[in-house]
């Protein structure tokens, strides 16, 4: 416990933590005051995250490298799964698809970008494993289209073609699953010598001792809950009186609070010139949140939610994945990265969030 | 003769021929069995399919080289050409437009993807010519263009913009041969030092003498032409028997169907770390399909069919095509495989399958 | 100026000057003889375009490396600038941004194509540095997406976002110079040592005087100017006349006359198997229209058009452009090229070609 106590004396980050108190007593004594609750819940979010993600790599560092490959990957993107499934039980199905797409897009470009660019700005030409990086570019591509087929099909007729995406959302989330177990086999048991420079460094941090590791985990996640709960209620409101657009808040917010911790540990990688590290990173989460995150929200909708969730997303969430996907397998096939890729990145991710910062509420 | 018959005895798929007299004594006696005949003829086309292939190639390797290559090239696909123009002649215009794209995602995607997958599982990691695959892929991507443009152009308004569409339709058709030929001189002659690698195992099969093999060739002809025009009179009433969406049957069964002869040699191919020659018949079968068999149908719709047919596809069909031939790209441009790539490219045709599977009739 | 006398005897290309007199002239005489002025200030403009290209990169290599450089990828594309310009202040914004997407394909698919197929006639297999063309394809792309968003976003219901689709505009204008600013910075600055290739090969040319350069400089672009005029006024008239199609001319007729003089210098450096520099000229110069041209005429329309002008293309020269910088990425990525990747790509530029000719007026 005094190692947890003292990595948040060194981590300015993890002071943030004092606001997940105040967000519980705010939300007590001012319940109407949601633009507040939504910026505390914010500020909230991202040192519990930073200890989610410490506390999962602890827990994988102690049970081996296949378990603890399998745990970390796993429970990755354990953030934004808590945040989604608060806003699916809240049945606010638009903010949670934005926030799942947001993810995909903010981290494969947002996230890649800024890496290119904070390393480039440090060294001339950086290099990374282009094999790796290609397997995780495929099975993002892989995923999007299982997004952009339901959206694509019912597009036109949606009374009639209600029944239908139902269904191929249902048997899309087993098949999106399926894959992404089939890619854990691979690249940690069957093929793990290809994914070499990620895993490595990844151990380098500190280590919590299990027991510590494993209630924070738990403890965390009850918090993230919790404070998702404060964050998905007051969201709506917010936005509104901040005049952002849902879409943009889904889309862009949500998106950057949920991946705050991962983004310090990618943009620290590249830092160092591992640019391995970052780029598996951000693709890997963003594959995960495709592959993984997406379907299960698909699945925990019959249990949790008011109605079952579909994957079919609003048509231009959909170009948005498609783009960000193709703009990663372009720029990530080639193993190197200089200062102008970072920049060429996050052009394309600024393109997309000025559009939903400026576009009209009723055209979404 | 001996020949022929010795390898009709030692190879199992070729015993399915005894379904070809099958085939037409169920015709006079039960001509409305419909979901008969149709498992009937699909059981017999698999073998002569697998004898027109042998054939083409024992007379292409009697006449040297170029012009063997020709012929393997130009008659691969016969049977999918047969298939269609009986489809043609009958003036089912949608089942011959399902057919042609569905062989092109189907030996795109499917026989792609079985191959690298059933060659992964036996070898740990496999490489192939990357040049080759990289012409036949972009060669796939062009004709893809081709079929994608009348049907974006001359979506809004059909009744006006038909003739337009019609003429559009012959002029790429030209085209498309023009490029087809053209691609031939690049691989058999000008710059053939290439495409080594896929040329020089198909030689090694044993191979009948000439005149035995030019009459197996006339002869099955007429026979897969028989048999088609019973599964394209029966395929309607099935699919409707079955519960399969018409778009399911042109698209997925008649695809596979047509490709069982090529299928067999890609994936033996595999198995034997012969990757070179699996991802030259999945490609250079779509290509052939997308560059030769479709703009012939285009040509033969003015002398045979009821009345001259576009290349305009249902939207569904042309972003089916686009995406299998990105993923194509994509995971070919390495020239290295593994078992994981397979299922990558697996799962992508597993989603298209799904969809068409489960797509309500109306919505086509 | 005995230099610029003495290079206009030697090259037939520019004996074309004659007709800039003729076009003003005939303008007197004839003002309504549209078909006529438009074939006479074609004719007129591809001379001026040469020689104005002869003197900028005259001014540039006078300055030095970097202020030479910046200045020859500022003013490579003056002549389409102006062009541009002439039909901006006529209002003619149909015409306008037909030829800004004209000029990004034109460039990208048949310079691009013609230099392959012409060096590949001549050289069995031609090299060219795959850093500098990826660099550029992912420019383009980025490029191609900004104006992309504002047509894929404000189809639907166009009264309601016109405001919205008025300041995206704005901002992505904005966003593409920033781009192409740093884009010159890393190439001209940063990381010159990746370009050296394209670089070092266009300095050999001959060079004229600073003083001669840089009063042909100003002269000519008054005289591309004005015969400008004439071409934009005569050209809706003229393609009535001739049976052509609005959408055909602006997009095909201009762009290859405003490239001509570049399309000389990428076919000749082709042909000497510097691909190397073709390459650089067909993609930069497409990236620079994207990044440069297209959001400078956005800006200017504010100051000398009738109306704030948009980047909203038609959809189908949106989907022109996004597949031209597919191929351009999917054909460079390699660094080799043969006369077939020439047919490849020529054969996607005449599907549009084709399409644009026979498309009806009415569905434009």
């Amino acid at each position: 416990m005094n190692q947890v106590l003292n990595d948040i004396r060194h981590n300015p980050l993890l002071w943030l933590l004092l606001f997940v108190p105040v967000v519980f007593v705010c939300q007590q004594l001012q319940p109407a005051a949601h633009t507040l609750l939504f910026a505390l819940s914010i500020l909230a979010i991202v040192p519990l995250a930073a200890l989610l993600s410490q506390a999962t790599e602890s827990v994988a560092a102690k049970t081996g490298d296949a378990v603890g490959g399998l745990l970390n990957a796993t429970l990755g993107n354990l953030t934004e799964l808590v945040i989604a499934l608060a806003a699916l039980r809240a049945g606010q199905y638009m903010l949670v698809k934005a926030s799942v797409a947001g993810a995909i897009v903010t981290n494969t470009l947002f996230m890649l970008g800024a890496s290119f660019l904070l390393g480039g700005l440090k060294h001339h030409v950086q290099e990374f494993n282009p094999v790796s990086a290609r397997v995780q570019a495929v099975q993002l591509f892989l995923a999007t289209i299982a997004l952009l087929v339901p959206s694509a099909v019912s597009g036109a007729d949606a009374a009639r073609t209600a029944a239908f995406t139902q269904t191929l959302s249902l048997c899309l989330a087993f098949l999106l699953i399926a894959t992404y177990g089939l890619g854990l086999l691979f690249s940690l048991k069957t093929h793990r010598e290809l994914f070499r420079g990620a895993e490595h460094t990844e151990a380098e941090e500190l280590v919590w001792p299990i027991g510590v590791a494993l209630a924070t985990l738990a403890g965390v996640t009850v918090l993230v809950a919790l404070v998702s709960e404060v964050f998905v209620e007051s969201v709506q409101e917010a936005a509104l009186a901040l005049g952002m657009t849902q879409a943009f808040v889904g889309f862009i917010v949500v998106a950057l609070v949920g991946a705050a911790a991962e983004m310090a540990a990618a943009f620290s990688g590249a830092r160092k010139n591992r640019l391995d590290l970052s780029v598996g990173i951000a693709l890997g989460s963003a594959a995960q949140i495709a592959l993984f995150v997406a379907p299960v929200l698909v699945l925990a909708s019959y249990a949790i939610g008011p109605a079952p969730m579909t994957l079919q997303f609003w048509p231009g969430a959909v170009v948005m994945m498609l783009i960000a996907t193709l703009t990663a397998s372009l720029i990530s096939s080639t193993g190197r990265a200089a200062w102008f890729s970072g920049v060429l990145v996050l052009g394309v991710y600024l393109i997309f969030a000025i559009t939903l910062y400026l576009l009209p509420p009723r055209v979404q």
